[in-house]
């Protein structure tokens, strides 16, 4: 694996517009978290000047769904501060470690099958037009053998994607509005927000910063970052990330028989996030399918994003099995196979392709050298806090840091760091207020700029 | 462009699960239309024994509105007849002139730009991850000055998308459950599907094969498949597709003010697919944006699918004018904007280099010449069935020719063509009600099989 110049590395290695200029706020990346009402004050996103009095209205009432999610914007808000801290900087080598995008080169048999595939569709024999929406046939096989391998996972429960985020948003649109549902808290923000957007919950409550009708499950080092399912309420949906982003610690399979059975005894579905299974050490489950009877209450998403480097190429998939039915007996899959059908067209046969290419032999050993890669970088961020007398969390299974700064406001130490040491990271609160007093540092960086963050960490706190 | 044997041609030019297996109904293509349900009697897409007395089921209620889409399934249902016909006839030379799949190998300007993007992301300086949700720059600005110059739409105006079918949707959610929709009738069954999806309609009522709180815009032939406005009642959303999927016909410069002028009086949201523009013969507008006013009342959606053959690649973009807002003055283009970064990731960054070629001076060439190719099959389709005499409408502004049986059944017609003929169309009655006594048979084919279909078209109707 390849590491680049300081110099251009300082560019971040990042094409998003996470770096967006404020200005063009309405274009910037905008994963969106529910952020604490109070450091923010007015949502800088919101703001254009496009309602003057003498403007056309139209008398299309807005989606209120939608507009309960003002209160909060997560990456937008960072990319504002980064941009301030560069205006107040123009010379600062900023190193962004905040955002979980991948920086390596994707392995040369992955994107040498993707180019071949481009240019078959040039000719008579290789072109190809609608596939099907759940995906192409050999790879549905080749991730039901490569992820699923004697758990009673088929070919047909397996459905190919433009990536996990989307499908989330999918499911979503399958459960509808007369859901209740449960989020890990802290927890990857898209669950939130997708079940704000569908209508399943209620207003941001700014006293507790969550939103109402939503059982957030608190995780925490008390409890060894899995929930104590006892103080858990019943939902019909329980989104389940494991490893976790952003705390990056991995479910026991005692955790996880405990999770399913919980499951089971409420009539629950877990939608199980396993988008970084690839980067565990240890042998916790990498699916949820090998706890046993999971199939009846569990859907699996993953991505080859952060396995590949996939993040811009866009391949996902979810798995759901034929045994997960409704309180009336009609098969899950069914209706997300309906939403798939309608909502969606299939993933890129080029980006298929790709998939492909990463589960054959010589692609699975490239996709582990990356991660290995990467999983180096958590060691030298893991070590450096912990030299520094730091509670460090995560990092063994996961490519996410999750460093303790107890009693201390997120965002406050998020600013402090950008200010002393020009790197960005991100607030742990962004993720819930089970956050709050963490900061997340992301393992996604050139080693250049992994080593010369955690240099700076080290002038910062020694 | 080339033409292929008719050998290899029989075993049809699509690689879509249109032509699935009856027995995996499950996986199988699911574009979904209104039914009328007599002739299909139960749902042969639904049924598998998944729910014996013994399975566990969770206590999740089935969505309701997914549950009222169950009435029509119409690609499953023209594969299960296409699949049945071919047990009957195991050596037909079965054509399809029916889905709306490209067959012609895209232009080597187009997939070369897209092998190049796949192999530069195998080295540190083309490396990309995550790029902007709402599609790269150069892409947006192509996409304006190509689609849009003069018209007053800006980069930021477009957002880039994996396909206007999966816009659609996206649409659909910023909308809500709360509003009112029509859609004309016959229309592409997505819209109506979506709808319902959403919660916006009523049950499907069989009698009259219409959604209840769907306002139907009857399109025929007597009123030059443009709605009699008047008759026509206020909803907030109306989705018109120009050229019109099924029917062909495009609206003049006339009606299209009509239209404009009519939203503006209902203060309604106008969501104008224009995915066949490029292939119209006439002078009638490109663009809503084109007629003055629009950009206050009208949302754009189109496609690189039916220009490029990209239907497999998966390129798409949406126009929302800043200009839209709903009756609280909030641009429409902001909340679309939050549901495009929290519902999806941004089109696959392969397809963008591609669709960026398809937009560079060669590109743009290339594409007419595809275009061209299919107008000619179209003019092949539409003299075949004048010269037999039937009155044809359609094809001179779109890739589909609507072909009228007044008096018979479509679904009758379908049947008659497909067993005397094995060729595959498309029964009216699937896009709607008013496309009953239609047919529509697609462009998109190779040329020898379209020549060989319209053989045998001549020998059945002569």
């Amino acid at each position: 694996m390849s590491s680049s110049s300081l110099l251009q590395a300082s560019i971040s290695s990042s094409s998003s517009a996470f770096f967006a200029n404020t200005k063009i706020n309405f274009n910037s990346r905008a994963q969106n978290v529910s952020l604490p009402a109070k450091p923010l004050g007015v949502c800088t996103c919101v703001a254009t000047p496009q309602s003057e009095k003498t403007a056309f209205k139209t008398q299309v009432s807005r989606n209120v769904n939608i507009a309960k999610l003002q209160a909060g914007y997560l990456f937008p808000e960072i990319a504002r501060r980064r941009a301030a801290h560069l205006q107040k900087y123009p010379d600062a080598q900023v190193i962004s470690l905040g955002i979980g995008d991948t920086t390596e080169p994707i392995p040369e048999v992955i994107t040498s099958a993707m180019a071949k595939r481009s240019h078959a569709l040039s000719t008579l024999e290789g072109y190809s037009g609608y596939g099907a929406e759940q995906g192409e046939k050999p790879l549905r096989a080749a991730i039901a053998s490569t992820f699923y391998d004697n758990l009673d996972i088929e070919e047909d429960d397996i459905f190919v994607s433009d990536g996990a985020k989307c499908d989330i948003s999918r499911l979503q649109v399958v459960f509808g509005s007369n859901v209740t549902m449960a989020v890990q808290d802290p927890s990857y923000p898209a669950y939130v927000d997708s079940s704000v957007i569908m209508g399943q919950t209620g207003e941001y409550q700014k006293a507790v910063e969550k939103f109402g009708n939503i059982e957030y499950m608190r995780c925490t080092p008390e409890n060894g970052f899995f929930p104590d399912l006892r103080t858990v309420a019943r939902t019909d949906i329980i989104f389940f990330c494991s490893p976790n982003n952003p705390t990056g610690s991995a479910a026991t399979r005692e955790q996880l028989t405990q999770l399913v059975q919980f499951a089971k005894d409420n009539g629950s579905i877990i939608v199980y996030d396993s988008a970084y299974a690839m980067y565990m050490s240890d042998d916790n489950p990498r699916s949820i399918f090998e706890i046993p009877g999971a199939k009846e209450v569990a859907i699996e998403t993953s991505s080859f994003s952060k396995y590949a480097g996939f993040t811009g190429v866009r391949l996902g998939w979810t798995v759901v099995p034929k045994q997960l039915l409704f309180s009336d007996g009609f098969p899950v899959a069914k209706d997300f196979n309906r939403i798939v059908c309608t909502c969606f067209n299939g993933a890129s046969n080029i980006s298929q392709a790709g998939g492909l290419a990463c589960l054959s032999p010589e692609g699975l050993k490239a996709m582990h050298e990356v991660i290995g890669f990467y999983k180096e970088n958590t060691n030298i961020i893991v070590e450096t806090f912990e030299s520094l007398g730091f509670k460090v969390y995560g990092g063994k299974n996961a490519p996410y840091v999750w460093v303790h700064f107890p009693g201390q406001s997120s965002w406050d130490v998020f600013s402090e760091i950008l200010e002393k040491t020009h790197v960005v990271t991100t607030p742990g609160s962004g993720f819930g207020p089970g956050g709050e007093g963490f900061v997340r540092v992301s393992a996604f960086g050139h080693r250049s700029n992994v080593l010369e963050a955690c240099k700076r960490f080290k002038q910062l706190y020694k």
